[in-house]
């Protein structure tokens, strides 16, 4: 194969990057941005060899903490726990969150050969246990297989005084009532608060 | 500037992908793809240092010649001249052309400093004088710079027994008249073609 071919083969390990736009970006960058394009192989290369989990939340980091946990600022009796560290930019950009993260590796499926050690549930116990966490908030899309994931959460954590809680589920901003899915909705309806409060 | 914060600037240099997608990218890369990704990082810096054009026909290659212009097969008396290299795989694509090719280097365009020299058109009737070609075919897309290459190519070959000939114009297959451009329909009725010949 040659080298282009192989370009455009290995182009397409990018989400929503398919044979037709692999090709184009492939002459793009040989027309006119060689240097971009070696620029970019430097920048992969280097985030894939570099970029590691923190130790203390699974978080992407190029040292052994993340920028979350080595800030003395943040509030360290709460932990957040989500899906993947992507997650993490999406609550961060909200900047209403203070304290820190566990981000777990994957949710519960059997299926999969993915039970509560191999998702890290282990380490959430032992956080809890050694760092005085207050508060575990548990941030994970409603699927069948969270509903199984929150199950062993509750359970690992039972023995701990550690108060447990969940994202509230309901309309979100902007949401049109008439596109929303029947459980958004019963969600909402079970959840409604007082306006006369 | 972190190494993942590099890598979601740099992989905006494609095409189609903004700040969003290059961190969903990023992301994903990170997550379950770091062997794909460092394979992506070799086969970029691979392409962009080894491909060149083509000697002859200014295609992409790795060697001195490409793949066309080195093939005997090929009826080296008719050259298609072409906007860029991409053009190439299209018109390959279709089965129907046994030449070779002339790709331009761009087209004629005062305002970016373009003229007849940059674009390649000296090296194009040095091929005609030197090599018998026997028909030129002009294959390129229908606008105002298109035109005046158009006119400086039939200027410089003009002293050279060779049938400069282009594309049809006309109703793409699968083209609805509706949604076809004015300019279009006119060709089309123009070189409309006898069904009773």
């Amino acid at each position: 194969m040659d080298a282009m071919d192989a370009l455009v083969d290995a182009l397409q390990c990018l989400p929503g990057v398919g044979p037709k736009s692999a090709q184009r970006m492939v002459y793009q960058l040989l027309k006119s941005k060689r240097q971009r394009g070696l620029h970019l192989a430097h920048c992969l290369q280097d985030a894939m060899i570099k970029v590691q989990a923190c130790e203390k939340c699974a978080n992407y980091t190029e040292g052994a903490l993340c920028r979350i946990c080595s800030d003395p600022a943040r509030a360290d009796r709460t932990l957040c726990v989500v899906e993947s560290a992507a997650d993490i930019v999406a609550i961060e950009h909200s900047q209403t969150y203070k304290g820190c993260y566990f981000v777990l590796n994957g949710k519960i499926s059997p299926l999969d050969g993915l039970g509560p050690e191999e998702i890290g549930l282990p380490k959430l116990r032992d956080r809890v246990e050694h760092e005085n966490i207050e508060e575990v908030i548990i941030a994970l899309p409603t699927s069948v297989e969270t509903h199984a994931t929150y199950h062993f959460i509750q359970k690992i954590l039972a023995p701990y005084a550690v108060q447990l809680t969940q994202l509230a589920h309901g309309i979100p901003s902007g949401g049109d009532l008439e596109y929303l899915d029947g459980y958004t909705i019963s969600s909402a309806l079970k959840n409604r608060a007082a306006l006369n409060a």
